[in-house]
């Protein structure tokens, strides 16, 4: 990230005031980190800088209420600025968009005095939260001494990690089925990243592994747990519980498009500045953007991101609309929000990995040069879409085309 | 049009009161139109009953002002309303959506005068109107004759015809560059519609070529034009003018929705019904429904064409911000929302034929039967979304994408 | 088919003496049957005249043995005759095809001594075969009656029907599992075609159902039985019997290709002879054919075609391969042509359905005039190639991509 | 590239007697290639040593005559080799191309005598060819001085560089429009290789700039010029001349059909070996293979791949039949194999992106990891196909399609 003279970065003394706002500090911010977002990613340096870009910027607390001094934002302007963020390195647009579903897990899970005390603090600090929760690791174990939670084991992928205040962890309690969630400072003795996150694209995540060695949690800590009669504790699932899955599924789906948004930007100003038209065409033009086949392409890859985003849109609304009652959202409005969410993001993945390219072919031979780095776009998307199978989301979607079936919430759905 | 016991008809007494009613009026138009559009196409009769249906529903009056008996509703609802009926049978979409631009085509150049005699005749008479207009065609000659216009000449493509009550004409002024728009009773001797649209599809339009031979029009019913000091007559244009073209163009797009979703639906229901599992699979499953890629496929077309409606929305949007202030509409406006027009046209052509051909794959070999009639679908995207080239919408949504350039306004854009 | 006057026909009074000679026959032929290919299509008239024309030219005799009149030729030879046949019109494309693998029904599945009874009786009379040998339908059972075996049932599909000389019955012997083929006269009061074939391609293939009552068969005439020391009979399978699938579904691949290059064709000769420029373009060209997009999309969907054409011929080699030592083929053998062919079939299916669509991009409004007819070629190609599902062909050839898996011989592997 | 221990090495003391034994040659090259190609691609070498084993192996010697101890083999073989090489590291591929039309300078442009002159020393030299020829950059000149051609000036793109022991280098004769190609040893003062490629892909091509700083050429080394009565020079053009463009292209097809064999062949062995089957399913599978849609996206992949090889095969042949009698060849068949060969780019361009970028979606999340290295194959044909436009390449073909023009001889047609 470009360390500009003071007199150059944008004023951010105010916190902004409108959703319209929010989304124009979030281009702010994108447009710093798009000064050096190629150079950044081959360095792969852990993005400490970045984080503090957000938190400067004031997004990190976005959603936090604004009587603890939050930005008070709904998650429609959350996705907006994971959009707009991730256009402008799509690695720190994954970053906020991961926290705010952390940030919100105490929403999801936690009892109304957990959540109060959690929002109320991370406001205040300007926490920026990380995850180690990936549940197709299952060996994160916890066990109960003293009265007291201790996770210990192995988490493969995590997000946020070093760069962040906090940690959801997620682990099983030993010789039981049971869940528990909790957050924890991420400076501690048992927590460690080894580092291990050296894959295709979205570099600067500090996605890898987690070592969780001994860290301790109060049963007071555990999200939603409460204490029972018996001096034992219990859970009460809710349907809001299983929000977790769509909530995130639409991020990703909003980095998504913001990746390939910044694709688009910034090839077409390549090609504007740069591409030559062919000069061995019988009907030769002065420039690139006069070939027809250019502005075509353009024209193709424009409108396939602008009805994916719209898509994207209109599953936020849905969200919204469960949000709006929490406590009484039903399991259709839920799997009826995540099939559009899953359709959503299938559609982001095809336009994007199109876009990602195909730029190529409208900016000519020489935008290969890793000078360039156009490359950057398509191997962000490429890697973090093969999170979970796009074929078995199209299955999803498609049972419910067939017969209204919904998915049955579980990890991934 | 199945003719129903009248026990069984909708109870249509009552005007519905909301957007969302209307919308399921049309919904309920559709599925009455939908138990025998294949056989109504194949017999490409004249769809005077199923105008008269549209009548009957109340959709005619749809956007015409409240105070004359009319809909009241706005033009996000009338797309709405067209997508809906285009479901159940793709030439009475088309029909309905030609219906709503020509009646409109008062607010759209006439005069404040001329607009309230259109639209309370219109409302009250309960109008379907017809347009002889096709913009390439440009053989309408008017002339000049004891003080009234007389229009002569031929268009080879029209829509409505004889279903019509009044059918919005347009020539060029002899001796001048003047596009003159006049509505004129469809029913008199002047008008024949040779009836010689034999074409793939949306075989139900009364596409076919109008003669026009001695039509008379007095000046006071030239749309826009009034007295000058001089005794002449004179058009000040506006921006509002152009925007004949996104509207209709968004027109289409809805349509193509339309007959997509028809098709998704049809196929979708034919699939549960009647679709076999591959009996020689390693994995063979009990029904067509349960394999894998039937399911992935209609993921996939449904993902696609909802990203196509999602943008189809959006771009409504934009012309709602539009009509809101039709007197100061800037170029940049009206330009934007073309733009994003063509886009949605784009997309909605792009899933339309792609749903219309791909059905087949998974209903199988016994759904090709004539009987059965899923090609009604392809038929009618395939001929409709030839109007103009796609290619060129693409570039110009292209140069916009690239430099920002908006186009120019023409006949089709 | 076109009734010339005697002398514009081309003279045939001699048969080709090469491969190459023959498939120029095959283009003559498909240039007559290309004149009113669209007429016939919509009359649905019994393509009696059709077949005649291909007796008349010699290509019914194509793969029987010199020695007894025939064209000696081999299956490389005849899946371009196909082809080109089906350029012309892809119904009695299709017609010759199936009629080349009945034809060599003998050489599948007979004796030596049936073989030579029946390629000089089907040479010397210029036999047109046709089948009803549908395996999904098996509910035409054999009783052994007075020494005879006698077939009764129905198939739902058949090919060739009330063309045909001779038909190819298929059946399973009651209280077995064994299948007997066996040749018979089409003209008998146990068979009859109730002309129930009305669907969206294909239409004058004579594919509807096959009523069979009662049709005798001397045990002699059961394909591959031999009379047992104990006065019964059996059929000692080998793995050519098998080779029945890759041949007629490399048939199949062979009409797709010859009817998507009639479609390529006819295109391509419309849009040069008629489709006119845009007229509203920056950059106006003079004629269609001079526009940028135009040019691209018939030089995609050449290359296309041409890709699927030389896949094709690549299959033929193998299956040419195998002919070549019939009687010691191998199961890799066997699989590797099956999987190849599979390979080349799913490729021509995509080209065929994409230009099938996509030429009237390239042609225009108009060219979706029924007079023109341009639809023809999609509805051919979607009708036949749901015949097995084109998902599990894919997955075939995946296995084998995968872990060199080869499919398991069945009725469509 | 892997030093393995000399007892695992192949024997390549004996040369290859067949075509077939050539290509398993190449692909014992390749499996060694293979072996470190990932990594070798990320520490960006100057490959002298892969260099050293195409030496080794006789690879580099295919095209010479065998009369001078060369392979003495065809293009049809060439072309396989330079696939099989692609498909163990598509740089080596693309160098051993490269060098293949560079060898064949000669024959292309060079007198009789000049021929046997440089094939003779390049077989007993097994000489590797690179070559500064890319004629968009026209500023290197050429100055007659004392008898003798002196080149000076720059070329952006060179390919071979340093690894190679000739350069072939074209300039422009001062004060005329006349190209002049000579051979000359890469290892002088005059030239000198900034080391500046640093592109996504194809990164061990050595294909940066050249700096030539007065290399001398004697007037007898400059291919095909030849001495006139009055003590001038000239080169009388033949259309062979124009075959280089053709010959080239379908070099660079052949290597992009390698570099997508490779990609499909290690993402199989990925799959069977570590793919996981989705846990979440209803229908759950054992393993990653065993779920359809990977079987069904490997078939889909390895169709297309097989139709793009097949069509580079039948182009392959028509520069058979052009180098049978290249003396007489025509214009029509220059330009056909020209448009064939437009057409096998195309494909294979299509297949391997296509390839490139699905092949995640079968392998997995944790494919993407760097130390897996998947991504080689995207980039690397991502990189070479934007060498020139290939929509222009599409228009060529469709020009053909359209009207039978062929591409008139450029420097890219």
């Amino acid at each position: 990230m470009t360390k500009e003279a003071p007199g150059t970065a944008p004023d951010w003394s105010q916190r902004p005031q409108t959703a319209d706002a929010w989304v124009r500090r979030a281009h702010e911010v994108a447009a710093l980190l798009a000064e050096d977002a190629v150079e950044r990613d081959r360095a792969g340096q852990t993005p400490y800088e970045e984080v503090q870009l957000l938190k400067d910027a004031g997004l990190v607390t976005l959603l936090a209420p604004a009587e603890y001094g939050g930005g008070g934002q709904d998650w429609t302007t959350a996705y907006r600025v994971i959009r707009a963020v991730a256009a402008g390195d799509g690695s720190i647009g994954q970053l906020i968009g991961y926290h705010y579903l952390w940030a919100w897990a105490a929403r999801l899970v936690a009892t109304p005095e957990q959540i109060e005390a959690v929002e109320r603090q991370a406001a205040q600090e300007n926490w920026f939260f990380g995850g180690a929760v990936n549940p197709r690791d299952d060996d994160l174990v916890i066990r109960e001494e003293d009265g007291e939670l201790v996770f210990t084991g192995k988490k493969t992928f995590s997000t946020g990690g070093k760069v962040s205040n906090v940690t959801v962890l997620e682990g099983i309690l030993e010789g039981t089925d049971d869940h528990v969630f909790a957050i924890v400072p991420t400076d501690q003795d048992g927590i460690t990243f080894p580092g291990d996150w050296d894959n295709l694209g979205q570099r600067l995540t500090e996605s890898g592994s987690a070592l969780i060695e001994g860290v301790r949690v109060p049963w007071a800590a555990a999200a939603g747990y409460t204490e029972t009669a018996d001096g034992g504790h219990e859970f009460v699932p809710r349907i809001y519980n299983t929000l977790n899955v769509p909530l995130i599924q639409l991020v990703f789906t909003n980095f998504y498009l913001g990746i390939a948004e910044g694709a688009l930007t910034r090839a077409a100003a390549y090609t504007v500045a740069h591409t030559r038209a062919w000069p061995y065409a019988a009907d030769r033009k002065d420039r690139g953007v006069d070939e027809f086949y250019v502005q075509e392409a353009y024209g193709d890859l424009r409108s396939k991101l602008w009805a994916a985003e719209a898509l994207a849109e209109r599953a936020a609304a849905q969200i919204e609309a469960i949000n709006a009652h929490a406590d009484s959202v039903t399991p259709e409005e839920r799997g009826e929000a995540a099939v559009v969410i899953a359709a959503a993001k299938q559609t982001a993945i095809d336009a994007g990995l199109e876009i990602g390219t195909r730029i190529f072919e409208v900016t000519g031979a020489r935008a290969s040069a890793n000078a360039v780095g156009l490359d950057l776009y398509w191997r962000n998307i490429r890697t973090h879409s093969l999170h979970d199978p796009v074929a078995h989301k199209r299955a999803e979607v498609g049972r419910y085309a067939l017969t209204g079936e919904l998915p049955a919430p579980t990890w991934y759905t």
